[in-house]
């Protein structure tokens, strides 16, 4: 593990490393907030996966987030959000796909399979990394994100709920089988066949499920968002949640839009929602 | 007066904007946040000045500050940190000279003279802008900033005192004619007039004055700032408070490096004391 750079930050330590990945077989970026309450213990995990274009930087500069952990004692950690550099003819070519559109998950189809492995890298390699080299509670991991990370919350933790313990999202892609970003992003990393698709939608997934997280999911989506009606369509998830008797809290808020500017404004609630859980 | 885009924060708006400016002659971008305060009457306002380098998003998006400003009914605005597309031969060559490093000054010395006039355009014509166009009250308003921006806090304010009634700083350039980057900047903008640096020196312009602040000023300092000893120099400022019978409150923090990380571990304490003086 590489030390790109650390800072001191609310009294904790705000770092940035890099690994060869054994996952995606290229380097791989993320970025770790530990809390003052990690230099003398172990402390819970709140993994935060980020959007579309973004890094292991975003969720770090934008999101406002260190204040909160460090009141509640809860490691943060981002990554990268797809590999990069992988040689791979168009992969750079757009926004939502490929390079900084991992979608968190590990794809099947060539060319993305070898390189394209979200999933495994978050789930196993990161978190294993995580909890072998700093201070951090195995039993005690949440997760949360924003817009394909918000989609990358609820599909891992619907996906892995021994291993997530707390899961919410600000403004997730939520039914990605019915939205243009998931169908490119889908038929691409995991071929024609739908019912893979339906492995990695977070309302089919949870159609599948009863009452997965009886201690409730928490969703902040905002209303001005310019994506919600054709990229997000939480109405479907909300769907999902009732069908599986799934306690979601679904905030709907006026005149909020899909920025940071957003994310910052209820940052508190999430880290405090997941620390109520996670500290128990 | 263009609008940018706005976004809802924290129950205000986050609005980016840009003028055509008769002070630089170029079009000037900058930000402003309105705090919810704001919907029903005027509130005092806070300017920000960022560093070498920053634009004005740099503040908004990295400083956290619009929680507190939220709180404490206080506006925000920040700038960009120099005119652009100057069309100056070399204004784009350097990262601590030139594009980005205005210096919150008006230079004297062509090809500079022209277009680089950031103190006029802060002072007067940004000022006059906020005042008339935004819920602002003409009569509180403080002034902020960080490294080359909390230099031009300190020297704005000292050489503005009816203007601004409170300032503080985070990491100031607090004597640039002592170091690199000022002796460059003042060199280039002013010439080799010294006397003419001195004008636009918080240490220099602090030792002519007497108590100017008679309510404090603040100032944090990071002590594994890389740029401590070499272009910082926070030593003479204080050295030149105790001159002037000026109270100063120099908080050298352990640990904290120049980053923004550290500027947003501090910048409640920030808001919360220009908020004691300008909503008193």
């Amino acid at each position: 593990m590489e030390i790109i750079s650390q800072h001191k930050c609310f009294n904790g330590l705000q770092g940035f490393y890099k690994i060869e990945s054994t996952s995606t077989g290229l380097p791989m970026t993320f970025s770790v907030y530990q809390p003052p309450q990690a230099r003398n213990k172990k402390v819970p995990v709140l993994f935060y996966l980020a959007g579309l274009t973004c890094t292991e930087e975003t969720f770090m500069i934008k999101g406002g987030a260190q204040r909160y952990a460090a009141e509640h004692g809860i490691m943060l950690v981002s990554c990268d959000t797809s590999p990069r550099r992988t040689g791979i003819k168009g992969a750079a070519d757009s926004w939502d796909f490929g390079h900084g559109a991992g979608f968190y998950l590990d794809a099947t189809q060539q060319p993305w399979a070898t390189h394209f492995r979200m999933e495994s890298f978050v789930v196993q390699e990161l978190r294993s990394l995580i909890i072998n080299e700093f201070p951090a509670l195995p039993d005690r991991i949440g997760v949360f994100g924003h817009s394909m990370g918000g989609h990358g919350a609820l599909t891992l933790a619907l996906r892995h709920p021994e291993i997530f313990k707390s899961v919410s999202a600000f403004a997730p892609i939520a039914a990605p089988s019915h939205c243009p970003w998931g169908q490119k992003a889908f038929s691409n990393y995991l071929g024609s066949d739908q019912s893979q698709w339906a492995q990695h939608d977070a309302s089919a997934l949870m159609r599948e499920r009863k009452t997965p997280f009886p201690d409730g999911i928490l969703i902040d989506q905002g209303l001005d968002d310019q994506f919600l009606e054709t990229e997000l369509l939480p109405h479907h998830f909300e769907m999902a949640c009732w069908a599986a008797e799934q306690p979601l809290t679904l905030r709907r808020h006026a005149g909020y839009d899909h920025n940071y500017y957003f994310i910052s404004t209820f940052m508190e609630d999430h880290i405090a929602f997941h620390s109520k859980l996670l500290n128990k």
